[in-house]
């Protein structure tokens, strides 16, 4: 099977050292050429272009930062164009479900097959291999490209025969990361203005009732305050949020707490916290009350 | 050491029959008199007063289930009237800070101590004596009641002198899990509006980055649509986030999930769930999203 | 006729001053004496307690700055003891929902009539005898007290038997006045960082869509800025708007505006703008959008 | 002066009547052409495509229902193409801030003249010729244009010398309509709970604090529950406030009560109500209080 991997960012060379060092034969591209480099190292085959690479593939796997950057490669770089007829693209990445449903029907007419699998984990959880991918589109394509999906994550979760399921549901999946952020932020505001300082509050919750990934990961920050930039934007954080929105919107789907953490990123950014931790939103809840 | 245990409901039950267990004598009143005979079966003396009980108490512990029922107990009841001066009450009940803060002044001016002690943990956790006890008030009185807190619980965390500080971690505990109840109802509404079933939805999330007793137990009733009352009703939790927006407003704290949880319940109220399980919730955001 | 007024503050004085111009005849009283003596110039009998102004009159009028105020002169300072049966007593302030069922109780056990009827209209509006009145009580309860609210106001509303309804429908009024604040602060915000300036904004709603007073009003204040207190302090305003949002509590009505605007109004008071003018809500919206 | 006129819906359609009853030459086109074959009995030349109204006129006015109808008459119909070097496109819709902005660069670069020029006025008011004019744009096109502005409107404001200027103040105003809407619609929830008729109260507010148009209009509606469509669809407040908040978002501008709108009006849309009067928006909070 030829496998072309376009996307090399963080989470996109972990995942591509791992179908290398399973065997897979891979041409690979990103736009910057470093992370490419490095994987010709493993036996990847480097392509100066997306067309080039998605050549001849029997499985296009995209892995890039969002809408635009999906768009640029599959129409304007000529992804969709140099695909070969019944070969599958499987994108992984946190689209909109706007644009998932524009794929759908694009592949469909040209007669190529689209499966949804964006993925739940951080950069250590790609390169160990033990990625949740959360999978949509027609069945027998899933199960097609399940053996690739088995060497990136420890779990495929299958959503459905309409490969926006899984981008819902990974947006769905975001929304709840940022809202478990905001509910730290006030559980610690409303703490420290009574004299208990944030750490006090954060270990209580994230050792007992919240002791899940989210919390702790998230929770560490807000107690520590440290909010510079160590894993995942608060920009990119909203952007989430906004397609969250923009996935409730597209069903008339009312979702209150996502409004009004869409306020607080929103607020966060108009005071520079852009470019921090998403978990710098506990800045904001701060900042209200006072306490800052 | 007298003890008196005032208070006998499904939690404080099985926390004075740990007490007793652990070879404690304990003086116990119940409005309701059929589970202070119970205990009475365990060596506790049954009184017919909560006067009664408190008199000549060395610690009077009080577990009742609201700001009224404490202020009946204590002031119109006359338990604070029968305390020996240089006596310790611990008030281990969810109450509101304001009220905390009263009595603290209370307390003072009779020469009596006051420990607010709130507890997490439902009525199994404290049939094993694992509470987690959330102790505040003078450290030499938390310090002088901590072997009785060791026999109810696993853990004692202290928040400082002032009472209510620990009234004030309680709540926004409590506000954590309608936080948490709220954001699956969102999410499941989300999900199911691209069709995906909300316990597709729970199942992933509760057992990756959200697999912590809150989001398992809340999840399961949302994923299965169990509201009927099995633990605890919606209009407790109204309650508790009223007075977790009464702690916050104190100090001059914006809580907007807080606020718009409120308004959610509110319509869950509205529309007759209010003696349903906290978890009832979804239904709101469901029929927002005319997904019932 | 012998009528009492109790409460001589910015409203209560021309109000007073207005019925013994017409020839009432008036026992007065106020905390503070100034204004009472003032009155007397007028032909008032100053009396020095709560009590003696309102033994023997047919007629108690309060006019008291918030519900303890209230509490305070009927419970605490008797006047309730020292009215005749089958004397009517017209509570003109802002008071909640909750204590205008109260007093109802109250007054009915003691064979007194009560009539809530609260006002409209700022201080120039009382002293030129053109309030809007918000009646609601017993019908002939209320025709009997018409002359008094005709030399006061313009106009009466009557709004049912139950007092408390006038109760509703005032702070539902005073709802609407905090949200067409808030309206205007976040317009003038969106406004300002497209680089419009807020009294642009202002002056073109408020002579065409929004030529009313609320708008005129408040909007005059947030386009100059002109925060300091002046009028009605935004304190003030979020007692309303906390009342309102108990009144909706009481009959499970969710009022998301109300919700969003306290929590405004609590960021305002954290920082420092309680004493300022209700239009200072606009401060809020802007330091939010990064524009101070 | 030529004149093109593109886009004869409610609105445009009796501005460019006025035009022609001033004795303005103007070249017109409708998709639907019926409008268009009305103004003909005017004296307008009615044209086949959009590209033959836009040739060879000096000014183009255009009045189209959003985003897309503007985009497809502009980029796919030609009319960008077909238009003058010097000429001014003069577009009077609601459109996006972001829409805006893009076309401001987009005729520059082709030597066109790009004025905002979006109407405050329904359908009776155009025919009036009494619209508000909110103007942006280089001040000597606006100048230029001036007489036709004149004749269609009884007042031009003037915004800055960015035409997105114009629309940031539009989305503001039309922000404030739909506010205004949901507060009455919160105070008509409020007072029908407590037992006083929605009527009753909107009477009040409009006759007095809020005896604006905007209050007035949408006020009557929701008194006499009249919300089959007779003006302005709910689906199109939706999109308004949908710019209002990208027009936000472009500027990290918070906007907490556009917000919570937003998720009224999708619940209004999932409920059926879309294209009924955006007064509808009074049902979900009356459905919300179980008052339906």
């Amino acid at each position: 099977m030829n496998i072309a991997f376009i996307g090399l960012g963080s989470m996109g060379k972990p995942m591509a050292s791992n179908l290398l060092a399973a065997g897979q034969s891979l041409q690979v591209w990103n736009r910057n050429p470093l992370p490419a480099e490095e994987l010709a190292a493993l036996g990847a085959r480097v392509c100066t272009t997306p067309r080039q690479a998605a050549a001849g593939a029997d499985v296009v796997i995209t892995m890039l930062v969002d809408d635009n950057a999906t768009r640029a490669v599959l129409f304007d770089a000529g992804v969709l164009e140099a695909m070969t007829p019944g070969s599958v693209h499987v994108n992984m990445a946190t689209i909109s479900v706007a644009l998932a449903d524009e794929l759908t029907g694009v592949h469909q007419a040209r007669g190529l097959g689209y499966v949804a699998a964006p993925v739940l984990g951080r950069v250590d959880v790609a390169a160990a291999g033990k990625l949740n991918i959360l999978a949509a589109g027609a069945a027998e394509r899933v199960a097609r490209i399940q053996p690739l999906l088995d060497i990136m994550g420890q779990k495929t979760w299958y959503y459905g025969e309409q490969p926006s399921q899984a981008n819902a549901v990974k947006l769905a999946v975001n929304f709840c990361i940022g809202s478990a952020i905001e509910t730290m932020a006030e559980g610690a505001a409303l703490s420290r203005a009574h004299g208990v300082a944030a750490a006090d509050f954060i270990e209580l919750i994230t050792t007992t009732l919240f002791a899940a990934p989210a919390y702790v990961g998230y929770g560490k920050l807000i107690a520590e305050e440290k909010y510079e930039f160590s894993g995942f934007k608060l920009a990119l954080g909203l952007k989430d949020i906004r397609l969250a929105l923009a996935a409730g919107e597209s069903k008339n789907v009312p979702l209150p707490f996502a409004s009004s953490m869409r306020d607080s990123l929103l607020e966060a950014v108009a005071h520079g916290d852009g470019d921090k931790e998403w978990a710098a939103l506990a800045r904001v809840a701060a900042r209200r009350a006072g306490l800052e």
